[in-house]
């Protein structure tokens, strides 16, 4: 058996996120259903982690397991995977891991983007690709909300309910939370240890409705108490985030 | 009456360019459904030129006829046509402008830009968006194809074909044709008084023709002799065209 491991990039716009459903219009099930036409089996994909219903990726991370009959190498599973896949979803690298590898178990860190549009009026090519908010945002207030976010904390007033029990332990790290500015896009880059369901997105929409003078920089600091029980409810859309990258 | 101007952004991917057809499916039949749907009466647009299926525009400019009985400024304009157009197109600026203005007659210049993408695996947020070529290019053989292009020529080895009897006078002066990289974008940018149907793509073809070693660039300077009959066939793919701007 050989273990490979996928480096996947993404246009998040068509499909219904990372994690197959019954329509079948997801990732996964893209990139399942080459894995089967390639090896006439079928053949189970674990990712990093799920991304939702339009978010895009240039770095997610998957891993398989061959066929024990299979001849093929790491370098042929790819050129072989974008053969059969829409170029709206590309394997960008692969390689031969060891057993021991998962996808999701061994990550260390990921870094996710999260991009906002402040132009009068959205370009189209930028359409689906970013949070388009051409009202006034206090930069500073946006900085010091995202200084807040770093470090060690419990993230329980950031995760939307998934419903399916998980992210019970509800305490990340994350080692930069940083705004950076290029022309009319702001651009915030969040690394972290792990982060919850929905989490990079109700930090951004959080982060912005104290930018935007909604709330004061303080609300976001109590939300961070360990003994809180709040939550917010400001979700940025997906359009704007991807998965840079994950790193093991 | 009022004459408008408007200054249009659209991805090209959804339409067959942007000339009304009998399909619909064009830039010009979406914004003349949109300015019907508002006037409550047909109006035309006339713009600055046609773009082919799949070509972009940061910058197409048209103009049309506001109804005599119409009360709205140009920026109202604006604002009904986004209110009514697919997200795919937009209209990014509008101006009153004097009745001998035309969109088509009154040009100055134009400026094109096509983007080459040279990364092994084209990244999906960049499908459609320019041409994957990540075989090898030299550099400095583009360059000297795109400065022969300079000046004042008769361009007709670098025209297609488009049936209607147009183009007949193939002398256009090509102000500046520049290469720029920036990772692993190579950027050609054409400004001149008028390009011929296709002209930038065949331009772009050919002197990507030179730089990949099947031709010497004295190919290019032969196509552009006055006395010449051959033509050029090497037409770039329409996806890493963008019509960038038109000056009045």
């Amino acid at each position: 058996m050989m273990r490979i491991k996928l480096t996947i990039a993404y246009d998040g716009r068509p499909f219904e996120g990372w994690q197959s459903q019954p329509s079948g219009r997801t990732v996964q099930d893209q990139m399942e259903a080459a894995l089967e036409r390639i090896a006439k089996k079928r053949i189970s994909l674990h990712a990093s982690g799920r991304t939702d219903t339009g978010v895009h990726a240039l770095g997610q991370v998957a891993h398989f397991d061959a066929p024990a009959n299979s001849s093929m190498d790491a370098a042929a599973w790819m050129r072989a995977l974008n053969a059969h896949l829409p170029r709206t979803i590309r394997v960008m690298a692969s390689e031969g891991v060891a057993d021991d590898f998962h996808a999701r178990f061994s990550v260390i860190k990921k870094t996710y983007r999260y991009e906002i549009d402040t132009s009068e009026v959205l370009r189209p090519l930028r359409a689906g690709l970013a949070w388009h908010h051409p009202q006034v945002i206090d930069r500073d207030l946006l900085r010091e909300s995202l200084v807040l976010f770093q470090g060690e904390h419990d993230f329980a007033a950031f995760a939307a309910n998934r419903g399916d029990g998980k992210d019970l332990e509800t305490v990340r790290t994350i080692h930069e939370a940083r705004l950076a500015e290029h022309g009319e896009t702001l651009a915030l880059t969040y690394t972290g240890n792990g982060f919850l369901y929905r989490m990079v997105r109700l930090l951004t929409g959080s982060a912005m409705r104290c930018a935007t003078g909604g709330e004061p920089v303080r609300w976001i600091a109590n939300l961070l108490e360990p003994a809180g029980t709040a939550h917010s409810s400001h979700c940025a859309p997906a359009d704007g985030l991807t998965l840079v990258s994950v790193d093991y």
